[in-house]
């Protein structure tokens, strides 16, 4: 039994939406050659507003990597924190009541991790076990779920504590004018998230009872979704190529649901997709044939907030739990795309009581 | 049941000893103000011969950061093939025996991770589950243990792979002349290292069990050790109240080990701690009242090869397995100790039939 109880989602105050951001690019990049096709291609992203860390003007003035780091630490921490206790309280729980700690986060680093932050800040125990994770990018929040699935399986009366923070704005690159990195850059919003997932649910609990999971990585796909390393620090790298890799994970999830009961993906209940982009959504419908209306509540998060990275799976389940349309024994699957390739897909029952 | 098998551990050719890296030093800080002290104590670190990735000229001179994480990609993978490829060999096992990939490394950053790369050059399966660590920095050798142990616990059939990636010398900032990070400099020594974790152990396998674990974060101890991230790379930093974290960390040893044996740490048959350096062996032998004897594989691994970070517990227990003195039933401890403060613990059984 490992239960996703509701996620909380917190956005940072500073708004922007696509008309503004495109006018905020046409100013930083007055001589794009290929402006045109620039801006038809933002507006094809259908990412309509986004929240950021700071002011678009702050932003889109790199101060540094070292200055970055920081603000990343300081506002990740605050945010962080403010996520934690609100989870807490909603699922009357102190911090003495988790095993483990994950902090999924691919913007910013620190050593110390967020996780010994926490810890420490918050009073957890002092064995509270700590899992810190950055490289997995987007797939992180599906991958963490995945991971306390079996944590849970070793330690069945465990709680298990997810929080993500994600600040894609602090990978703005002002003297990068590829293509895909202006669009890229009006793709990605920023919020800190975050669940727990219980080992022992109790009388009066809703969750997303994962039951089965997979986690796929694509060969030769180093280059599809990276960063590259340098002194101004992470430059997101998106390869178009990327869009063909659903085809191999539909038959995969396919086949997960298969193997556990007799579905197929559109007798599915609910459908809590990563957004990665409208592309990759537009991929999934056509590759596992899905009725426009499974990708919805991914397609409205992507309108909304952005593609906020391993924060997606996140958003969309809380929309899940704000419908108030599940019933007990609905049946569902979770599915997140991240860097190289790779992908976590679990699947799983709703429950209500 | 999970059984640590002998680990591989290799060195990068770049020798350098302790009389070598004080004339080099001497050379990069002419004026250092308080240069007999740093002598004194760079003698006193008790580490006669390290291995580096690179010659030491290149080590010092700092390429910057791009250049430094494109080596740390390029030798990483390289070496981490090689590791990988001994270790499967060694075992009998091929990629696709692997359930769990498990990659710790604190002194580069990528993504897609060292493995999500290892995945698909090696042909792993792949739905091989991927877990790499970057923000746990010396802890994260015992740390990896402690999780595939977990892991173990929930899939009894699986195996997890573990690899560490640890080239501190790429860490090197010509610019710092703070006394605690000309120590560093001539603390910590490159090696990749790994090893394979069974949950069923065949006729014939010798190893370490591990059967208790426990994990530590101190209260406000985000400043003991640490990296400040800056556009130069990771600066590391180290405060010696450190020294003073042990005192903590020894009664968690003593109750687990007493949880389960009516032994104490002195009667235990073997001691795998992680060196830190020569002040953090002396105050485990304190705090402990510890036989020398106990920590002398430790002492001998610092000697030879500086603090290897994440490896160094792998480098220990590979002496347990070279010494042949190892019975079966022997009891053991395990202990590795990480940033801000935080110590991965774990308490278990020789096997050898």
């Amino acid at each position: 039994m490992s239960l996703v109880t509701k996620p909380t989602v917190v956005f940072p105050n500073h708004q922007i939406n696509q008309k503004q951001m495109i006018d905020v690019l046409k100013d930083l990049f007055p001589y794009h050659p290929k402006w045109d096709t620039v801006e038809r291609m933002i507006r094809n992203t259908q990412v309509e507003n986004r929240n950021l860390l700071s002011p678009i003007n702050q932003v889109v003035t790199h101060p540094g990597f070292e200055y970055r780091n920081k603000l990343y630490k300081d506002q990740g921490l605050k945010m962080a924190t403010e996520v934690t206790q609100k989870i807490l309280s909603d699922n009357k729980m102190k911090p003495k009541d988790i095993d483990l700690l994950i902090v999924v986060s691919c913007t910013g680093f620190l050593m110390p991790s967020l996780t010994s932050h926490l810890i420490s800040d918050l009073d957890f125990r002092p064995n509270t076990k700590q899992l810190p994770v950055v490289q997995l990018g987007c797939a992180a929040g599906a991958w963490a779920l995945n991971r306390a699935h079996e944590y849970i399986k070793a330690y069945p009366d465990h709680n298990v504590l997810l929080v993500s923070v994600e600040f894609s704005s602090l990978l703005f690159q002002p003297q990068d004018d590829k293509i895909s990195s202006l669009i890229s850059n009006c793709l990605f919003g920023d919020a800190v998230s975050g669940c727990i997932i219980k080992g022992i649910p109790e009388n009066g609990d809703e969750g997303y009872l994962i039951e089965n999971i997979d986690s796929y990585v694509k060969k030769d796909s180093d280059h599809y979704i990276k960063y590259d390393v340098k002194s101004t620090g992470f430059h997101f790298g998106l390869d178009k190529e990327v869009m063909h890799s659903i085809k191999d994970v539909a038959p995969i999830m396919e086949k997960l649901i298969n193997g556990y009961s007799n579905k197929n993906v559109n007798d599915l209940d609910f459908h809590i997709f990563h957004t990665g982009g409208r592309k990759i959504l537009d991929e999934l419908v056509s590759n596992l044939d899905l009725v426009e209306e499974n990708v919805s509540k991914s397609r409205e998060s992507l309108k909304n907030h952005g593609n906020i990275a391993s924060g997606v799976i996140l958003d969309v389940l809380n929309h899940e739990f704000n419908s108030k349309t599940r019933k007990n024994g609905d049946k569902g699957i979770m599915a997140a795309f991240g860097p190289g390739f790779t992908a976590e897909i679990n699947h799983g029952t709703w429950i209500k009581n």
